[in-house]
């Protein structure tokens, strides 16, 4: 239930005997409440007189099955939990744990209440090192139900005594049985409700986009509402993929969202990459790079990435988070985060770039050696992604150095870094294949040998990455994910219209979306070109991400960015909502299906509905001060009246591009 | 002792108590009883009568110093083999162990000859596990000596069982206790004098050069001479650096040397490297490559290397081994070897090129994301020493099958493959820069920042591959070893004069020599392009890599490719020495200090002397047919009668170059 933020089932049951049950089970993991989830559970007898035992455990340390080859899927410890306490009373239990090597303690705790037919049953609890279990038994009539509601309350820390700890747990544990179930239901539904207030997009003419945008949605709030200055990680919570490390598509995917739906789940964030900057100026210092290099892949702040061409080579990591704090500031003119920050992180990433490119004999500034978003190829020069976003970082350390120079003053800014930040900014590298008339990925990548995909489709090879070696694939022509074409995303006022369009043309047969973080992109940039039937198709196909399991491995955990991007590719795509330069902008128009689309956004903390339909879109001003807004080339502001225009049809001037046989979008979605 | 090849020591001895003994051993590896090694150890007493014992030991097992984290050392095991029989018996003991995860199984046993004056001595045995032991004592007047000879015998097999490998052993222990010391010894001394007949230099003016040479000579005979379809490893059997694997080195600077002065010995190393073409086909397939991929790093033909951006992706391998089959074949005619062993390495190898490459729009042959000699540059573009040793390696194969057209068919050599081969050799990219006028390490390698030497200088950075991150080193211009320059020394005949100067000029200021195999390199690149002080600067480097331990290694093992590579330096260095296209060509002359240079070659049977003074060059052929020879561009046949000639005195046009700061040559040698 999306907008309750509860899971519920229904079960009937029919044993080996013939006794039928029904089980109706709710259950939450409370955004009020940080470290609470709760479940009620409610065992029915349907034709005959039931005994009926309910157990009810917290279980660590459980024999995990097998695990793949797949390097995107978990490692596995065994055991990795050692017991340090446990405590039971009543139908309470508290269990202590810590890990092997880092020695984080940990503590679980639940409560356990069962209603029974006049109050008929009994219960008993168990406490052993890697488990309790509370069990509650009675004899049900048909009609009847046997019902229990748990609370588990959770904590951790790295450096509170297990005492400290025990206590939290247990307080946590006391509050949210005071509070009681359905009070802890309604605060559920009215956190969400505000949430969807900002946030929700309706789409009319694609039910299954409809739903399938929602969830994305939801698990997007989901994963950021409470990280409160900790990672958002690739899987949310949702599973174990990827070691719940975060990476750059918190803030190239999922912090746009957030910044327009939840702003403040940005800023927290973005506040977490903040306080990792000891760690990553660490890391610049041990690259022999200045300023900070913040981590490929982390949980706390530090490297894990253990293969470093496709990790820390990838530099741009720090391009994208100086640009989502920049996009938060232009969003929410939040001058307090601009100042305490943004700043920091934009000035300590732009010395980064300075140390790590230099200025060619051909008065260019170039980045050799480094790796961009497509992890299909590595160790490029001049990756045309990672020079726009650096140069976006760079400009954007020199204005708000300008901004606050005081300030600036104690990160040790001197007089000459904001001059020598424009300078690189401005001298920027971009390469272009003259002959091809196109953007190259990284330079002289449209002149290696094309990947034969027709084999790899024959072979099933799919994806590339489990099935061909890095020394083939990254000599060649075969791209994971949007690249180039992400540039033209979020740097999309660095190039043409007649750039987009045959950059669009080129690079589609080229990739094969091996990688989640694609799709949404590649939607955005086909409806820019006028490909609105192939921007629904990679729109369907990002949001159905984990709801059709289309790469197989949603056991792992959600792909929350690509979820998130569900948004992005219907707000950017047939939105055509743009922020460049700090200027909001819309260029509206639908694919042939979709018969309305609808969606909010906060900016300057003023809340704006558009309503797109075929041929129309209308802007309104839901609350808050009136804005300043773009539609198409026409600039006007949006105050207490709705303002109607014509949607922006924009005609291809290339042919449908092709993709790779065997990768067209995944989904038949109409 | 380099003539008899033996290791001769005395060393006189005072106990804490006051006596004085002096200790001779001689000891000896032997080279015509290829399992045994023998050691004849003499205990005198000197003033006063001196009770001696002599313990004799085998020893596995042993604890081990703490090992260094410099990857270029081995990785250490504890306790790596587990015994399984053991025997002793009179003064004889035998042990056998098994290594435990691949189950090789291996005897060590070992005889023991006391001889004390008047045959008054006691001996006994003691044989454990991990250890056997024989123990003889006397009493000695002064000036009587206490004898030891001890033979020791080692077997190996990963097939054969205990008993099969136990009589081996045994049995030849008792064939070099029939043989006895004095005949093994003579036997050695006559295996000895045989090579340095067609392989001794003579260097008059640098008496530390010629040590040295003699010293490298004779390490690099060492290595190969019983190898017998074994790899021979980078550091020999001398210490266990790099793990005992054999690398592109064998084929690239010990084989030249070999097939000049020890051809059959060179044949043996291809027949080696031919023997593992099964895997290094399986290698190809599983790198989706056509032909034979051999490995970067091995010990019986499959790939160690676990970093495969400096080790896979250096293909050049396999053009390394190409080339030098073809060598081989230049200088011995050997036909047989052309037809079995040489044309299926060149078929298999031409095969992968023309899998790795592609002809791209520009007409070019292209081999992208290779990496190259230098192992501070990876996964670049158009390497030039990779392409052109391709070529050689192409041309090769198409000229190879063009003379054994059916055995050429049993490879399944098809009717269109050689003129693919050549069709590729043809089109073959070499990347120039044409503002800077100097041909490209690989493509764009001279449009990247310039490392800053200064700063490495200062901060004592060298070796930089322990100091500084490979994602920094891989993006800026720093070589670790010459590469462009190998190319100019091997494909020679492929650049100008011109082409050479400016190189040398060009990259000796970026060359830090990181890796020993470098200084003989750019010795015969600085002697050819005229700098010839410059050339004898690098000669001594590299001939005192290891007497002078100048990269503080030695205790791993001997550079052996260096150690060779001093041969080089003097031969093709300042006697000129060329191989390009099967032609034996020579442009010898001197560095000023040096008075007289002299060497003997083995070509096509024959033995040819190379005499240089200052100003004249004597040719004499000392045993065999008439060979045709050029010396400058001039071609003559040398029969009978000696032919005398002016040197080839060079002029430079570019100024002496100048190295890295703090990277001059090593060497204080005049």
């Amino acid at each position: 239930d999306l907008r309750a933020g509860v899971l519920r089932r229904v079960v009937e049951w029919e044993s080996p005997a013939g006794q039928v049950v029904r089980v109706r089970s709710t259950r939450l993991v409370s955004l009020t409440q940080r470290s609470i989830m709760a479940i009620r559970y409610e065992v029915e007898a349907v034709h005959a007189p039931t005994r009926v035992v309910i157990q009810s455990e917290l279980v660590t340390n459980e024999d995990l099955p097998t695990t793949s080859k797949d390097p995107r899927v978990a490692a596995a410890l065994e055991a990795p939990l050692v017991p340090e306490y446990q405590h039971g009373s009543g139908n309470r239990a508290l269990l202590v744990h810590q890990t092997k090597a880092s020695q984080l303690r940990m503590s679980a705790a639940m409560d356990n209440e069962f209603v029974a037919p006049n109050g008929d049953f009994g219960s008993q609890l168990e406490v052993q090192q890697d488990w309790a279990r509370a069990s509650g038994g009675t004899a049900l009539e048909p009609g009847q139900r046997f019902q229990l509601t748990k609370f588990v309350a959770y904590g951790w820390s790295s450096m509170r005594s297990l005492a400290a700890l025990r206590d939290q747990v247990d307080g946590a544990l006391s509050m949210v049985v005071r509070t009681g179930w359905d009070q802890l239901v309604s605060d559920q539904r009215a956190t969400i409700d505000e949430f969807w207030q900002g946030a929700d997009v309706t789409v009319e003419g694609d039910d299954t986009v409809q739903q399938a945008v929602r969830f994305g949605l939801f698990h997007t709030m989901q994963a950021a509402l409470r990280a409160e200055q900790r990672a958002i990680p690739a899987k949310g919570l949702t599973g174990p993929g990827y070691d719940g490390h975060a990476f750059w598509d918190t803030e190239s995917f999922v912090l746009p969202v957030l910044t327009a739906t939840a702003p403040q789940a940005a800023a927290d964030a973005l506040k977490w990459r903040h306080s990792t900057l000891d760690l990553a100026r660490e890391r610049a210092e041990a690259l022999t790079l200045h300023g900070a290099a913040f981590p490929w892949r982390t949980i706390r702040g530090q490297e894990c990435s253990g293969y470093w061409p496709a990790g820390t080579a990838a530099l741009h990591v720090n391009a994208d988070i100086a640009d989502a704090a920049i996009r938060y500031v232009d969003w929410t003119a939040d001058h307090d985060f601009d100042r305490d920050i943004a700043m920091p992180l934009l000035v300590e990433t732009a010395r980064l770039w300075v140390a790590a490119g230099h200025h060619g004999d051909d008065g260019a500034f170039h980045l050799d050696g480094l790796t961009g978003p497509d992890e299909y190829s590595a160790l490029a020069d001049d990756n045309v992604y990672t020079n726009l976003m650096a140069r976006r970082n760079l400009l954007g350390a020199a204005e708000v150095v300008g901004r606050w120079p005081r300030e600036a003053a104690r990160l040790d800014v001197a007089a000459d870094e904001p001059a020598a930040w424009r300078t690189a900014a401005e001298a920027m590298a971009v390469p272009y294949d003259e002959r091809r008339q196109v953007h190259q990925q990284s330079r002289n990548f449209t002149e290696h040998q094309v990947w034969d995909f027709a084999a790899s489709a024959e072979a099933n090879a799919y994806p590339l990455l489990l099935n061909a070696p890095y020394v083939d694939i990254y000599r060649k022509q075969v791209i994971k994910q949007a690249d180039l074409i992400l540039a033209m995303h979020w740097c999309g006022d660095q190039f043409t219209f007649d750039d987009k369009a045959r950059a669009v043309a080129y690079y589609e047969p080229l990739t094969v979306r091996d990688s989640s973080l694609s799709a949404c992109t590649q939607a955005v940039l086909a409806a820019e070109t006028g490909h609105l039937e192939l921007a629904h198709d990679y729109l369907a196909e990002a949001a159905l991400m984990d709801l059709s399991d289309l790469e197989h491995n949603t056991r792992d955990g959600l792909h929350i960015a690509s979820l998130a991007g569900s948004w992005i590719a219907l707000v950017a795509g047939f939105g055509g909502m743009r922020d460049h330069g700090g200027q909001l902008s819309f260029r509206p128009q639908l694919p042939t299906a979709m018969t309305r689309l609808g969606f909010a956004i906060r900016w300057r903390g003023s809340t704006v509905q558009v309503a797109v339909t075929p041929d129309e879109v209308v802007y309104t001003l839901r609350d808050g001060d009136p804005v300043e807004l773009r539609h198409g080339d026409e600039t006007f502001t949006l105050a207490g009246e709705p303002v109607h225009r014509q949607t922006c049809r924009v005609e291809p001037i290339t042919p449908t591009p092709q993709q790779p046989p065997g990768r067209e979008p995944a989904v038949p979605r109409r």
